[in-house]
């Protein structure tokens, strides 16, 4: 599903895990995502993303994590998000 | 994962299909996607997408299709292509 990037804060006394928090549609939830070392907070608000909602949810450093955002990398091998071609698109859009 | 859109032709005698020839790393494969009433052969040619790769092949219009393109759709409900953040990403590469 789509989803757009509304607040984003990395997780203390970690490395590599940020805090999202994600929209889909009029929904919002709470991500943890292995992401803190390839982007800084203040550039990902707003972006629209990639993620796979229906898993089951998952305790990561005492947060409650209900999702997945997918990424790939780039020719560097920096972490990049996987998401719609087009910004026009509303969170909560479905991807078939 | 990351799949680089070197050739498209329209499926003939059909309105929705596609014909792609998709880049994976050094391999090339066809894909047939139901985008025809979206986009132009042209315009998509050099597109970065994102391939379900490891599904079963299947015939469509006696066309051996190797893998499905994700897919969304904009704010006006128009097909659009599900890729990653940043062009400069190498086709083959893993979706995590």
């Amino acid at each position: 599903m789509i989803a757009e990037i509304v607040n984003a804060k990395k997780v203390k006394k970690t490395k590599k895990l940020m805090e999202l928090e994600v929209k889909l549609g009029k929904k919002t939830r709470t991500v943890v995502s292995g992401i803190a070392k390839g982007f800084d907070e203040k550039d990902i608000i707003g972006k629209k993303i990639v993620l796979l909602e229906n898993l089951f949810p998952k305790n990561l450093k005492g947060i409650e994590s209900n999702g997945m955002v997918l990424l790939s990398k780039n020719e560097n091998g920096n972490l990049i998000f996987i998401g719609p071609d087009s910004n026009d698109t509303e969170s909560g859009t479905v991807i078939h």
